[in-house]
């Protein structure tokens, strides 16, 4: 049994096209129907303003499955610690012996979140999208358009946030990480106006997107919801979209956007795995308006910890 | 953040009264409505022939809560491997930071087991029970026995095993570990007979033990079946008991022998941490016959967790 830590973790996996490709090929192989994944394990620690959760899945054929504890303590931060946590252990697929801990405090969950963006991205915008529009300003703010970056020419980014002295610091963090020119704007509206990506990445409770905020043509990712009390899009964004996609049917249904549309869907929902691995096929006119909502799945998870298990091992 | 092995585990966490009371006391706070406990996560992995649970609880007030994942993959003996196993991973209840990591390979899960069976003898069967009889011969067979040793006088054990050399090996076991002298039994209704305690602790499919079989004043605990495939009573005694007590009335609906109950319940269905804690009275006349159902909880893991890593780093 091996145990490894962040910064061995991150020596091995970095957001790039190689850990997209791993990430990808889980969803690939959830759309062949080739993923157990059972429902997410949650639980309350109502008294530190906390929770866990734990996610696992296994893809057919891998060596490893991992499965993926996640606390989230949101007073931490006024005790000098890091809300997110977490770790993820590997168990042999043939014999349930532990192959390895990684130790990654959430890293990987950062990784293969923000991959998810760029899969959806790949999968479902229109290929020369080169303008980010971007809700919030925290650290998936930034990794959502780093690996965005990674399958579309993105150019320039345009960020809103509650709280403008942080979107500062963030158009100083994209400039000097990444060379992207970022533009803050005082409110949604402006911020989208010329978007042909939207990804919104806040943790809010209250939809912020309205349907007459998107322009034509542009892909909506919403991965900020992924716990029943939080929402970042109005149903009419939810209703009137061209193409509406899900990571998973289920999570999003009880987690995620489709949680709170109060009127039947006239369109079907698309399980982006159905799409990368080609059995449903999604065409999308260079108008239209699609819609993603992403709320992070255990396939994710098994399929990052796989890939960072074998270039350790390497 | 501490890593700990089997041995080391073993040193401090003994199938002994401290043990107990500390198991005891998670069924105590589980009665008095202390414990967050969410469902099982479960996930097969059916081309090794597999499974993996995990289990969590939290006991408000308690230092640190534990996650338990424990996989079992039932063709490993073939391959000179045990099939179970595992491990827990402790969190600190404030922050959400690990503990601590138990790599106790299982070994914490048998002993919790079989201190839920002791503490069900302890509060439900009669005070002098002195005969035990037990179906099944397995390492649950002798703990289950050790353990109930701990809070009942028992002079005698009466087995019945499918595989009678596994019974012989298992009679010598018992004499020579705990010097209880063993009787081998051809069947069900003869192991039974005389018994005060019965423990069914059996990986069966089809019921074993019949109403006809239990002698009046006897306490039955059945603790083999804990998913949907498994089931060691007829439902005859389900429905004819003079007291009905389960460890956790919806896993025991799920995953135990409530399970199968064609016919409504005449009786109350008590659980054990509300008579543990006093919430529930319950009285047995000494020819009742009572049965208790166990499926294993989250809340026996975190406690038992929560003892040894308190063992451990004094």
């Amino acid at each position: 049994m091996k145990i490894y830590n962040r910064a061995q973790i991150e020596q091995v996996t970095k957001l790039d096209l190689n850990a997209l490709q791993a990430v990808e090929a889980g969803f690939s192989a959830l759309g062949q129907g080739k993923v157990t994944m059972p429902p997410i394990l949650s639980m309350a620690i109502e008294e530190s303003n906390g929770e866990v959760d734990v996610k696992t899945a296994h893809i057919r054929g891998n060596e490893r499955f991992a499965i993926k504890i996640s606390p989230g303590f949101f007073d931490n931060p006024k005790l000098g610690l890091p809300s997110l946590n977490g770790l993820m252990v590997l168990f042999s697929a043939k014999t349930g012996l532990v192959d390895s801990v990684l130790f990654d405090e959430g890293y990987l969950t950062d990784i293969r979140t923000a991959l998810a963006g760029a899969i959806s991205a790949k999968h479902l915008a229109n290929p020369d999208a080169a303008t980010i529009s971007v809700l919030g300003c925290g650290l998936q703010a930034e990794l959502q358009v780093a690996a965005i970056a990674l399958v579309r020419p993105i150019q320039h980014v345009n960020v809103w946030a509650r709280d403008a002295s942080k979107a500062v610091d963030y158009q100083q963090r994209m400039q000097q990480r990444y060379g992207l020119s970022v533009t803050i704007h005082a409110n949604i509206q402006q911020a989208c106006r010329d978007a042909e990506v939207i990804v919104t990445t806040t943790p809010s409770k209250e939809p912020l997107l309205n349907w007459q905020d998107i322009p034509r043509g542009a892909h909506v990712i919403a991965m900020g919801s992924d716990s029943p009390h939080k929402r970042e899009l109005t149903s009419s964004v939810i209703l009137n979209a061209d193409h509406l996609i899900v990571d998973r049917l289920s999570q999003s249904q009880s987690l995620g956007e489709l949680r709170c549309v109060e009127k039947p869907l006239t369109r079907p929902v698309l399980e982006l795995g159905d799409i990368v691995c080609g059995k449903v096929r999604y065409q999308r006119q260079v108008d239209d308006i699609s819609v993603c909502d992403l709320t992070g799945t255990g396939v994710q998870d098994t399929a990052i910890a796989n890939y960072t298990a074998q270039q350790l091992s390497n």
